[in-house]
C-alpha cells in the first residue's frame, strides 16, 4: 500500500469508478458521502479500512478524521466489536424475530442513559428522530414540533436540508427557534398557540458550515422548564454527538433530562442501528405508534452495539478521544498562528470544527482539505470532523505533519 | 436441538425474555415481528437460523415460511452470499465513502430490471418508497401522490397503517384509489385537479388480512396510460414482491414499465439494503433531492446484494420457489378439502396466502398457525407467507405433516 504523498498519488481507479457511477448513480453519487463538492483528488471510493485508517481504491492510505461522519467511534474493524458481531452472525442476523441480544442491548442503553426507561431500535438516525416526533404527537395529541433553525435532524421530507421534493405540508407542523436563544423559543411556542407536541434540540449546535456552539446551561434549563410548563415533550437528537462526548446522555452533566432521545451512528461502531430512548411516561405512546422496518430487528448490529457501548466504557474511549482531540486542537492552533492565519476551532474536541476567517465559499477550507488529503489525512471543509478512540499519538504527529503542509498551502495561496 | 412436537415444547427462555422485554421495549415488542397478536406459544425470540430453518430461544426447530417477512429469498446463511459478505467485510463496510461494489450493485440492478437506468441505495423499504415520492415531486413540481387504499408502503407518517402520531398534514397530499379499479383511479386523479405527481402501486394487491389479487393487465396498462396522459410518475413498490416473482421488474411480462421502483427485502438475502431504481428521465430529479443515511453506503450489504441477485439467477431460485409454492398450494388445498374446510389461497405461490371462509377475527387462522407452530412450522394468520429457494421437497413433506394437524385442529374446534 502506498502512503499518500502528493507526488506519487494516482486517481485512476477512483476516476474510472466515478465515470461508471455517473451513469448508474444519481449525480454520480448522492448524500453526505458524495465527494462532488470536495476538491478534485479527494477520494470518492474506498477499498479498505482498519483502526484510524482508510485506503482509497487506488491503494493510497489515509488517516481518516471523518470516521464515516460519526459511526466509527472505536476505530474501524475493532476486534471486540467484530468478534461479537461474528459470533452472533454465525447463529443468525435477520431472522423470524429478534434474538435475545435485542433485549440485552435495550437493557444496556437503559442502564447507561439516565433518562431512559425503554429503547426502540430502528436503522437510520432519521428513523429515530421521526419516531420521536410520532411518539410525542401520540402522547400529547398535538402536532407542532419546534426545532432549531438550520439544525440537521435527518433527511426525511420534514427535515432534509434541501427543499427539492418537499411539499409545504411536510413542514406545516414544524416551528423554528434559534439555538441557545430562549426568547426565540418562547416566541415559537407562543406562535404554536397551545399545539406544541415537542421541542427538538441537539446537545450542541453542530450545523454544517458554522462554528459549533455548546449549549448554554441556562438555555437547556429554560427549554426543560418550558416543556414542563406547556406539557411538551423534550426530544434530544443525540445521533451525531451520542457516545462521543459522554457515556450517558449529552446533557446529563447539566442534570437536564430529555423525555425522548434519538441515537444512531456511534452506538454500533459502523453496524447499522439506531434507537429511540424514552422515559417511562412515554412508554404507552411509544407502543401505540406503528413503526418498523425489514432490518430493524437484525441481531448482528444489536450484538455490535452491546460490544461497542461496553468497549467505550472499558477502554476509556471518551478520554482517549478527548486526549487526541485536545492535542489536535492545540497543534492546529499553533500551526495556524505560525502561518499567520486566523482560524476558529469550536465545539467539543472529539468533534473538531475548523473554520478559516473571511473564508468566502469555503475556498480556504477546501484548499486546506485538498492539501491534507494529498498528505494522507481525510478531513472535511464544511462539516465537523470526528475523532475515534483508535486515533493515537503517532497518528496525531502524522496528522499535524499533513495539516502543517495544508496551512502553508492556504497561506501561500490566500495571503 | 429439539424438533417441535407439541408434547415436548418448552417456552421458558422465550417467556423469560418476554418478561424482560416488557420492561425495556415499547409494548414488550413492536413492529411487524411482534408476536403479541399471535397465539401463546408462538415464539417471539430466536437463537439461530440456517437454510429453511429457524430455532427459537428454547432450542425448538421450525421450518420458517415467513423468511423474516421476505428478506430471506435464498435461505438463511446462504453460502455464496455469506462468502461475498465476509470477503467485503474483511476489507471494509461503513467507510469514509462507498466501495466499488456500490457501483457494481447499481450496474447489476440496471442490467436486470428493464425500466432502470440508475439506482439509489438506502436502508429501509420505507426509505425507498419515500424517496420515490420526493423524486416524483421534484420532477413534476406537484404534490399529490395517489396510492391504493389499504396498501402497505412502509411506516413513515405518510403511509404507516396506524394513525397514532400521524397528523392530518402527513397525509394531506395522498389521494386514494382502489386496486384494479380504473374508474376509482381516474376519479382520484380528477379530484387532485392537475396536481398528481405520482401514482404509487404494488405489483399485486398484497394487503395484510385480505386475499391477494393479481394485477388486471388492463388496469396496469390503464394506469400507465393515465400517468402518461397527465404527466405523472408511475412508482412501483417492489419491496415485498421484488426478486421473488421475477428476476426483473414484476410487471415486465406485461410490458408495463414504471418510471421509478422501490426495492428492499429480498435484494440482499437479509442484509440491510434498499434501492430506488429509475428511468433516465428522472435522473436529474433524483440528484436534486437530498436523502441519505449514516449506513446507506455500507459495502457489505452491497456485496451481499450482488451475490444474492446473481445466485437468484444462477440457482434458478424463482423456479425453485414456484415449485415448492405450487406443491404447498396443492397440498393445503387437498388437506382443507379432506377436513371439510373452505379456504382461499390467492396470489403468487411464492407468497402463499391462506384465508379461512367465515373466519371472524381470524380465529381459525390463529388456531391453524398455533398448531402449525406446535408441529414445527412458522406461518402467519393475517399476512402472506414467503417461500425461499432453500425450501425443498423434504421440507414440503414436513410442512404438510404440520398443516395436516393444523387443519384437523381447526375442523375439531370450529366445525
Amino acid at each position: 500500500m502506498k502512503a499518500a504523498v502528493s507526488q506519487s498519488r494516482t486517481h485512476s481507479a477512483d476516476a474510472a469508478l466515478r465515470e461508471r457511477a455517473r451513469t448508474v448513480l444519481p449525480g454520480g453519487m448522492y448524500g453526505h458521502l458524495s465527494a462532488s463538492a470536495l476538491p478534485p483528488g479527494y477520494p470518492q471510493f474506498y477499498q479498505r479500512s482498519e483502526g484510524a485508517r482508510v485506503w482509497d481504491v487506488d491503494g493510497t492510505e489515509y488517516i481518516d478524521l471523518m470516521c464515516s461522519f460519526g459511526p466509527i467511534v472505536l476505530g474501524y474493524q475493532h476486534p471486540k466489536v467484530e468478534a461479537a458481531a461474528a459470533a452472533q452472525r454465525a447463529r443468525g442476523d435477520t431472522m423470524a424475530g429478534p434474538a435475545a441480544c435485542m433485549v440485552e442491548a435495550a437493557e444496556l442503553l437503559v442502564d447507561r442513559v439516565a433518562h431512559a426507561d425503554w429503547a426502540l431500535f430502528a436503522k437510520n438516525g432519521t428513523d429515530a428522530t421521526t419516531t420521536c416526533l410520532m411518539i410525542a404527537r401520540a402522547a400529547t395529541g398535538r402536532s407542532t414540533v419546534l426545532a432549531a433553525a438550520g439544525a440537521y435532524h435527518g433527511s426525511a421530507p420534514w427535515c432534509t436540508p434541501k427543499l427539492a421534493g418537499v411539499t409545504s405540508h411536510d413542514r406545516a407542523t414544524i416551528g423554528y427557534y434559534r439555538y441557545n436563544d430562549m426568547a426565540s423559543l418562547e416566541q415559537a411556542a407562543q406562535q404554536a398557540d397551545g399545539d406544541v407536541a415537542a421541542v427538538l434540540v441537539s446537545p450542541l449546535r453542530h450545523d454544517a458550515g458554522y462554528d459549533q456552539e455548546l449549549v448554554d446551561p441556562a438555555f437547556a434549563r429554560g427549554l426543560r422548564a418550558l416543556c414542563d410548563r406547556i406539557g411538551a415533550v423534550l426530544i434530544m437528537d443525540e445521533v451525531r454527538a451520542g457516545f462521543r462526548l459522554n457515556e450517558g446522555g449529552s446533557w446529563e452533566h447539566l442534570s437536564v433530562p430529555p423525555d425522548l432521545s434519538a441515537w444512531s451512528k456511534a452506538i454500533g461502531n459502523g453496524y447499522p442501528v439506531a434507537a429511540v430512548l424514552g422515559s417511562g411516561s412515554l412508554s404507552d405512546a411509544a407502543s401505540q405508534v406503528y413503526v418498523t422496518g425489514s432490518f430493524w430487528f437484525q441481531a448482528v448490529p444489536m450484538a455490535a452495539a452491546i460490544a461497542t457501548i461496553t468497549a467505550i466504557h472499558d477502554e476509556g474511549a471518551i478520554a482517549a478521544m478527548e486526549s487526541f482531540g485536545s492535542g489536535l486542537r492545540r497543534g492546529l492552533a499553533e500551526q495556524a498562528r505560525a502561518a499567520g492565519l486566523t482560524v476558529y476551532q469550536t465545539g467539543p474536541v472529539q468533534m473538531p470544527n475548523l473554520r478559516f476567517a473571511d473564508d468566502e465559499n469555503f475556498a480556504q477550507a477546501l484548499a486546506f482539505c485538498a492539501t491534507a488529503a494529498e498528505h494522507g489525512v481525510i478531513v472535511h471543509p464544511r462539516h465537523n470532523w470526528f475523532v475515534s478512540a483508535a486515533h493515537n499519538h503517532r497518528d496525531l504527529e502524522r496528522v499535524l505533519e499533513a495539516t502543517s503542509h495544508a496551512f502553508q498551502h492556504v497561506r501561500r495561496r490566500f495571503s
